[in-house]
Parts: C-alpha cells; structure tokens; sequence
C-alpha cells in the first residue's frame, strides 16, 4: 500500500465517519427518513416535543428535546407541518449555523403568501434553510427507491448546504438535482400538488370535441331518424354512436399534435430565421404534442374494439339474419361486388396498419423507451413515422366516406356527415407538410433550422430547440 | 486563473489520478469488470493462480500471483466463487488493510449458514470486507449499464470503504446505494436468487380461483348437459369455459386489489388512529396490490381476445347458420327487440370502457410513467380511476346477467351461475368505498389520515405510509 | 456543533463556491446550457464573436470577447459548429491549462478523419480537452433533465479534469459515465448519428421474409385461381394475403430468437467448454435477439388484428350469406361437426394464449422493466416462458393445418402452402431445444456454463456471458 492511498483513506474517513442527522417530528415522514438514514449508516436522534412518548421510531435512534437534538447534528430536518413551525422561534440559538432542511408540502396551492421554506428561513435567520425531500413520498423512503422516483429536487441559497444534502440524498440511493436559490422553493413546493397540468389542455380538447361530435351524430342520426321516419333507433348511443365521436376525435387530434410543427416550419421560412420566438400559443401548443398525441391513440384504441365487437352485437345479428331471409324470400341473389371488397378491405388493412404504427408512436413515447433512443432516431419515429400514421388514418377514413359525399343522401338536415368534418384538419396538414418537404422549401427550412442563412453571425450547434422538439414524447 | 481554482485542480488530481484496482480471478465477471474499469480510467491488475497461462484478459491489464496483485492496490475484489475462498487464508498478511470487495452469489439460497462476505470477513481479518456488484451480471458490466440495471447495492461495516466502492461504481455508471452494514450481505446475496417473491400469493390466489370457476364451469355447463340430455358439448372447454373464467378471475382480482384499502379504511376508523399497526395479513395483501391489478389485467386481456374470437368460432357460425334456416323453415321473422338492443350494446360499452380504463391502469404502473407521476397523480390514477374500473367492469357484470338471476332454468343443480359468484366481491368492495366517500365518514378519515384528531401531539406530515400506500403501482 | 463539522464545512465551501464556467458560442446550445448552469448555481461567461449583438442569453450571464471569457473561468465549454473553431487558434495562450469541453457534433458520420475533440486537442495543444455533452440535446438540457436521457458520456485524457465535467454534469441532475480516453471521442460523436443500428438485421430479415412469402402466397392464390379458373381474386391481396404473411413471418422471426441459443448450447457441447468464443456470425446474431422477438411481436400484433376484422369483412359476409341460402334452397341441414369444434376452438385457444404470452414477454423487454428483475427473474421470463410461447404459436399453426397436408388439392403447382415452410425452423428449435433439456445433456450444459468442468483452472462466478445473455430484452 503506497503513501498516496494511505493519503486518501484518511481523507475519506474524516469525510464520510458516520455522521449524525437531526430530525425534528416523528411522524411518518420523520420516521421513514429516519429509519432510511440508519439504514445507511448515519446516527439519527429525533428531536420531539415529549420525547418519552414517542412511539414506533425506529430502532437504533436516539430521541430528546428539540433543542438537546439539535446539538448532536450538523443538518437538521423539519419533518413538521408548516403550521407548526412556531416553535422553532424558540430555538434561534441552538439552529444558528446549522443546515435546516425543509421538507414540507401544503394541502392547498396558494395557502400562503411565500413558500414554507422562506418562512422557515425568516423564522430561523441564523441557520441555512435547504428545501429538499419534500417531492420523495415516506413510502418511497421506505421502499428503498427501487421502484419509486428517485430524483430528490433540491434549492437553498448557500451551495455547501445543498451539496451536504446532495451526499447525503445519494448515499440514501436518490439522485440529487440542484434547482437553485431558496426563491425557487414554492415551485418545489407545488409540484406534488400538481395534477397533469400538461394534460389539461388536451383532455379539454379531448372532451369538447367528443361531445360535439356525439351530439352532431346524434342529431343527424336518431333525432332524424326519429323526426323523419318515427322510429327509435336510441340504441344506437351506445355502440355506433360512441364508435362515430371516438375515431373522429382520435384523427383530428393526431392532426393537431402535427400542425404545430407544419406551422412553425411556415412561421420560420417567413421570418427568415429561427431565432425569433413563436407566438405565446403556439409555444403552449408544442409544449402539449405529446398528450395530445397519446389521447389521440387513447381513442384510437377504445376505436378498435367498438369496431371489433361489431360482429357480436345484437343489432347486427339482427340485420344480417333479415337481410339473408329477404334475400332468400325474395328468391334473389347477392351479386358479389368486385369494388366493395376491394374497398371494404383496404379501408380493414389502412386502419389496421395505421393503428400498428400508432401503437409503436406510443410506445417510443415511454419514458424509458424515449431516453434509450438518441435524437436522431427519436424524431425518426415521431416524425417520418408519425406522418406515415396520419396519412394511413386520413386515408382509413377516406376510404370510409368512399363515394358518399356524392349522394345528396348523406347531407342530412342539409349538414354533411361528421366524418367529413373530421378530414379538415388532416388533410391541411398533411398538405402543409408536402409544402415543406418540396426539394426546395426543404432546403431553406433546413438552412434556417441549422442556425445558417440571414444569421451568419450565429455560431449555432446543429441543434435547435424549439421546431426538433419531441413530437410525441 | 485565480489561486483558488489551481488548488482545487490539485486536490482533485491528488483524489482522482488513475487509480489501481486488483481482482482475484479471471472469470467472466472479473474480466467483464476489469474491462469495464480500463475503460473508466482505472489501472487493472489481475491476481491469477496461473498467471501465464491466463487468457482472454482484456487489454492493458497486467496478471501475476495473488500476492503480488495485492500489493499494487488498495481496493481487491474478489471475482471467485465461495467453494473456492481457501486460498484467501495464505493471503492474509499481504491483505492486511486492504478493501475486499466481495462480488459472489450463490447458486442457491440457504447453501451455507454465513453470507459470502461474512464468510470472507472471517477468513481475512485485517481487511475490510464490503459486499458489492452481486446484483450486477457481467453483461450489464460490459453493455456500459446503458440497457441493463444501473444499481449497484452495497453494504459493509466501514464507511470510507463503502464510500471508495460507490466512487468506482459511479465511475463505471452505475448508482451505488449503501444498505448498510455486512449483516445484510446475505440480503443482498439473496436478491439475485429471488424468482419473482412479491408475485407469488396473487399468482397462486389467480391459479386456485381459475382452476375453481373452471370445474364449477365444467360442471354446471358440460357435465350437466351430458347428464341430463346425453349430449357432448366438451369442446366447450376450450373457449366458452375459457371465456368465464378469466372474466370471473380478472373481476375477483380487480376487486381484492381495492378490498384491503376499503378494510384498512374502516379499521383506522374504528382504532380512531393511522398510528396503530395493522394485522401482519392486511399488510401482505396491501403490499401485493400492484400485481394482483396486474393479473387481473392480463386477464381481462384474455377475455377480450376470447370474446372477440366469438363471430369467427366454427360453433357459432354453424349456430347461426341454423338458426336462420330454422327461421325461414318456419316462415317466421325474428322480432327485433328492443331493449336487447339496449342491453347487450350497453352491456359491450361498459365492458370497453372499463377495459380501456383498466389498460391506463397497467400502463401507470410501469415503472418508468409511475415514476414520473407526482404523489398526488399516482393515487388520482390508481384510486379514482381504478374505482371507476371496478365500477365499469361490475356494472358490465351486472348487464351480462340481466334478468337470469330470475329464472330458475339458471340455478342448475341448485347451483347459481358462476358469473353471481364473481359479482360478491366487488359489490362489497363498492358498499365499503361508497360509505367511505360519504361526507360525515370521508372527513373523519382524511382527518385519521393526516395525524390530526385523537393524535394531537402528532407532527405529522400530511402524507402517510399505509394507507396512501401505491395501490396497483 | 463540533469541531470536525466545521473543518467539513470548510472544505465544502472552498470545493463549492460558486463556480464560473465559460461558454464559447451563443447559439441554442450554449444558451441552453447556460441557463441551466445558471440554475444550478454556477455563474456562466459568455464568449461572443460580437458581444454587444448577442441576444436571447440567459439573464444573470455575462458576455464578453473570447479572450476576456476565458479568463474568467477553469471549464471553457466549445459550443461551436466544427467548421468554425478556427477563431480558437488564436486564442491558444488564453486557453492555456484549462479545460475545453467538445460539445459538438456532425450532420454526418465520417466527414472528417479524426474526431472533433481530437481536432480541438490538436488546435489547442496547451488545453485537456474533454468530449462530453453532445448526446444531450439542448431540449433536454431546458427541460431539466425530467423527461429525456439523463446519462452524459464523456472521455478525455486527464482524469481530473473528467472528474471536473462529472462534478458538473451532476449539479446540473445528470449521470455522468466515464468512456475513456479521448481516442473513443469519435465513437461518441457517431452516437447522436446512429439509426437504429441493432434493428437494421433484424428489419432486414423481416422485410425479406415478408416479401417472400407475400408473392409466394400471391402466386399460389391469386395467380393461380387466375390462370387455372379465370377468376379474378385480387381483392384478397388486402388481408387474406396480409393475413398469411404476417402470421408466418412472427413465427418464423420468434424461432429465429430462440435458434442461436440452441445452437450455442451445442456448440458448447462439442467444445466441451464455454470459453471458446463463438463464429462473429453467431455473435452477431445474438446479439439482435431482443430486437428479432420484438419484431415479431409486431408482425403477431397485425395479424391479431388482421384475423379479428374477418367476420366484418364484406367478402366473408358475402360467403357466409351465399352459403346459408344455398342451405336453404338445396334443402340441406349443416351436420354439426364435433372434431371440427375443437379443432378450430383449440386453435384459436392455442394463439390467444400465445399472443398473450408473448405481450408479456414484450412487456418485460421495456427498459424499465427488464430493469426491475434480477437475472434469474429475466431469464425465467425470457427463456421458460419465451419456449412456452413458441411451442404455443407452434402448435397453433399446426391446428391451422390439421390434415391439409394429406390432402394433394394443397400442393397446387406442386408447392406447399406457406404455413408448411413456416413450420420448419420452429420445429427445429423445438427439437433442439427438447434434445438439450433432457436431464443427461442439460447437466453436462449447466457444468459447462458454470465454467467447471473441463476447466478446473477457472474460477469464475456462476455468471456468463455468452450464453446466458438477455433473450429478449
């Protein structure tokens, strides 16, 4: 063993002896750090406002008053509710210097004027407030961060402070991520409150669109049929009705997830440049492809099996059983029709393999999927792969129409049928995007995406953010 | 450059210079991870009994004796199976002071009384042993932990070497967790032997309840028919008895996935406290919740696929076929009913529906998208959702029987249909929950789950560990 | 608090202060990367051809010449285009022992000879140059790292400063892995260029397949009926043909998943050891299992799908319709047909649990999950169950035959029906595979991988390489 590593061994050890860690609270969570942070080979001693009465703390840790527990560590967690922070006021002078970690949430967005961790910090001026943990659950403490998220977010003002609680996060097997100064702590706060805010806008798409269409079918179906014919085809909510609005709203929100991109590529060649930003809305709207996207093939697939269990439904039965009686009554035959399988079986075969490949968008659009993918085959698949899905649904849908919108039949009330309404957007896509892939238009937009052209200043990297973004993912 | 960065460059060259690392045999896993730390910058000496004769080493190390390998490094892992640790003894000396890292597994569990790491401990008293890498396969050394599991869990008595042992393997890519002190070195070792533990009580109650429902099927549908008219319908078995079983399975399990939450719930509520254990069955139930909603997942899936199968069934065409036959024979018309309309296109619905719902379900449940949820949108997805699941897929339930429960053709041999014995569960689950969501029980609860009420002096942090538990992730 | 916490807290501040980091180049990159150092806590320098017009930079960041940036920092990140790092010759004694990170990557593979970080080694000889950063994307570095790939690659020829860059990449919530020395720069710069490099065989195979037994099923229905019965069945080109293709190529790609595994084992037997290595082929071959099984779980998926759709299918509700009125009108009875019932019931069963089985075996090979299991798990799952799949699907196919190939209408233009060649390789591995599990050969199999054997010198591990390598995943 040579003198360096003797060297070494001897840093580490001053180091990393078992260090002791104060928590103040003994409620799940302080039980659950505590019991982790053992696990781990830190000395925990609880700080408890009656420290003889509490129970089930885990085994090998010390408990006592707040302010003898306080004494033994150098890192101090609140593991108390905002609310009961009061009495940490009476312990100014035994927190001073010390590294306080805050790792509470409020029940409620919006509760308090300023995050707890800054009024914690105001409470106690004398220590180092560090807000971290508060996005790891106990549960997750507990279960070893095997199979729960193991990223702990952190932010304090002062940088030893937060790297201590960085080591300290990853030798309890969490990954530490830095999000800087104490002001970003409400944003901390406020990410376990959250609930899918990116998913807001296109579930609301989502639902206004279906009940549209749901009640356009409707209108146009039984309350014709009934005003009419006066009969009661009511029955038909369930099954045709729900399997009109559902595949309708699934193509015309996978156009939506590709307009974007098509809008700002047009937007880009008129400013000449990249390096203007996008219209507000049409930030938000990237910012929501992915959603809209897995929507979209949400419906797609409640699409697939109301299509597949045509075949077993009563009504159907029903139908077929009398056509053939008819036609054994009325001593005719059934011409078979060249054209209609034809037909009938490309439109099978478009949606089929439009679906295919739609399954295959979603799975890429995995997270674990998505990061073992490099940018050049992730944008492969969300965006050649992702084009060729929309043209096989529009052309599925097309198919579908055949040469109905022909037949003054279709136009009901003088309103086309909805599937007509739902090529619309696709179809503007996809002729938006033939624009963009001409020979000539392509090799502008390249120009500008890489940074060159009317920018020759820009010592850009091949690598945008706004327009490369992920498609789907 | 200012004075205080060339002294930290200093520091950080005098910590990080190439380091020399040794391991014991050249196996598999000790050349894998020889190559693997080359590659990461480290010097590699392999101590071989035979060092001339050693082959297939990867390029840049150096191979000698066991003694003399031992000199050139500070850390020594130990690449070679337990049987064959005898040699270790002869090394004492020249070991004093060293870090053995102690990669074994063995073949099976409970071979031997001690842990391997205990073992060498034992065998090498001046060194400090520390358990490492077991959980690591050679593959995942040479793949560069890009695809393959990145944990590296260790444990050991002294934390500068544990620390050391999670330097490497951050080098290497790999995230080191510290689990403590050797005496979990058999843990540790038992891990790459486990098949599956957490799955075993919801697949042995999947097997016990679809062996079950299958003779009780068999009975009431096959053998009662042969009985009682003389006809063979056995090839029923292969898809109709399929095709209740797993419905029934998938229902049951759905509703014991949600049964323990509802208990758990009504049991905090009559201690008037969250801070009292729970009986050691209902936290074993608790803890397999997530692969019980799984199982039943997949079988629902298996009933989706033998439900849609049903048109193309020889049996069933051959039934229809001779239906409309016996219905022009007969010059009769088939009477178009309504409210079958009604029923079975309802009936289908609620059954996509919930299965649509029950596949989100599952796709929380990977780790990947559960672990890029929030608390709060994890148990939004898993309890909300999931309830409206339960209540789909009983509803479905309910629709399929209709008015059967009436008619006493049904209640073969005194028996009911197996379809109302899978309706018993969930109903409960759903009285229990819908008491629980009412106003008066629903406050007093979320009260018990805060800490608050009869618990004043909790601390408490407004997340819990048991009863927030994940409840199918 | 005692006196070795505060030498700690020394020590921690004077190695965390807040750092400054320079950044060449403004575009989106470099913007990227220094709003997230920004973030993290460092402070960030900007170097610009032209300061006073550099806009969009990141509040709290400074900007400055070239010259003047470096000055004021360690780490120099180069975030410039290759084409454009002439500017740095000039800048050579400015540069002088720090360290230049090689942030760049081309549009092409091979459009230099050496590396760019090599180049930029040469360039600024007094500089260490680091390759690190350019498989992040600057998307990624915006988006905090949560939802895309958190791992940097890096290599360079000094460790410390390595170290420096993994210190950063850590900050900034990133893992960061060490690949060596500065020589592997050009594999990493390959890395964001690749497509898919382990699916192109695989896909290959599967298109060639396709089209192969596409015309073959093309010529023996289709052109056959044309030429022998003048009909004209093009129609059927859609799905039946699709319907026949797609079945055989999963069958055919799942055996060929499953193949190079047997024939490892044999040839392990005839060496009579493992540590042979294995013909390139053979290597290269297992080493694309994983993708081989997933894309025939593809081609599976459409072939469920294609077989679901039959009975909507205008043709097969032509024929069936046709069928019962010439029942009617020839006055016949349809004869039930027992054998018939469960020959088609076993098959459909046989490929339900087939397709289901292989989902699950599709499931385990996400990234996330296949990393949640242990090796005895992951190899339980992808062998045992993956043989049960293909003797499932194998046996299917085999129903779908039944006694066709006795009958000599089959053999049209003396060719067999294209199910027949897709049973010969699964077949074979069946057999293969029943040779090695019989209890004489598995025990000489099992010493042989556990490296005992006629290799009493080696001591190794109870963990291959080779031979026990993921299946599927």
């Amino acid at each position: 063993m040579n003198s360096d590593s003797v060297a070494m061994t001897d840093l580490f050890e001053k180091m990393h002896k078992p260090e002791t860690v104060c928590i103040f609270g003994t409620g799940d969570f302080g039980r659950s750090l505590g019991l982790r942070l053992l696990q781990s080979g830190y000395s925990v001693v609880y700080g408890s406002r009656d420290p003889k009465n509490s129970l089930l703390l885990p085994k090998g840790s010390k408990v006592m008053t707040h302010a003898a527990a306080a004494c033994e560590a150098h890192v101090v967690f609140v593991a108390v509710q905002r609310e009961h922070y009061g009495f940490l006021s009476s312990l100014v002078s035994d927190l001073e210097g010390k590294v306080l970690v805050d790792v509470s949430n409020n029940l409620k967005r919006g509760l308090y004027p300023e995050s707890n961790a800054e009024y914690l910090s105001r409470l106690v001026p004398g220590a180092t407030v560090v807000k971290a943990f508060n996005t790891i659950s106990a549960w997750a403490l507990q279960s070893g961060g095997l199979d729960a998220n193991r990223q702990v977010l952190l932010c304090g003002d002062r940088s030893d402070a937060k790297q201590q609680l960085m080591d300290i996060a990853q030798s309890l097997g969490f990954t530490a991520v830095d999000r800087g100064s104490l002001r970003v702590a409400a944003d901390l706060e406020d990410l376990p409150l959250q609930l899918f805010p990116l998913w807001r806008l296109p579930l609301n798409i989502a639902i206004c669109l279906t009940a549209f269409i749901f009640f356009y079918a409707l209108t146009r179906d039984v309350i014709y049929e009934r005003v009419t014919n006066g009969k009661d085809i009511a029955f038909r909510i369930m099954i045709s009705l729900a399997n009109k609005a559902f595949p309708i709203v699934s193509l015309v929100m996978l156009s939506l997830c590709y307009l974007p991109g098509a809008m700002a590529g047009f937007l880009q060649l008129y400013n000449g440049t990249k390096y203007r930003r996008f219209p507000d809305w049409l930030d938000r709207w990237m910012l929501c492809r992915k959603q809209l996207g897995l929507l979209a093939l949400a419906f797609g697939f409640l699409h697939v099996l109301y299509t597949l269990v045509i075949p077993i439904r009563y009504y159907v039965r029903y139908r077929i059983n009398v056509y053939t009686i008819s036609l054994v009554k009325d001593n005719t035959t059934y011409e078979f029709d060249n054209t209609a399988a034809w037909r009938y079986d490309s439109y099978y075969s478009m949606g089929i393999l439009g679906f295919g490949l739609f399954v295959l968008l979603g799975i890429t659009s995995l997270p674990s999927v998505s990061n073992s993918l490099n940018w050049r085959e992730f944008s492969f698949v969300q965006s050649k792969l992702g084009y060729i899905t929309l043209l096989l649904c529009t052309a599925h849908t097309f198919l579908y129409g055949w040469d109905r919108f022909l037949k003054p039949s279709s136009y009901r009330w003088w309103t086309p049928p909805a599937y007509m309404l739902s090529l619309v957007v696709p179809c503007v896509v996809l002729i938006l995007k033939l624009i963009l892939i001409t020979p000539c238009v392509d090799s502008k937009v390249t120009r500008i995406r890489q940074g060159w052209e009317r920018q020759g200043k820009t010592l850009a990297n091949g690598r945008d953010t706004k327009t490369n973004q992920p498609l789907m993912a």
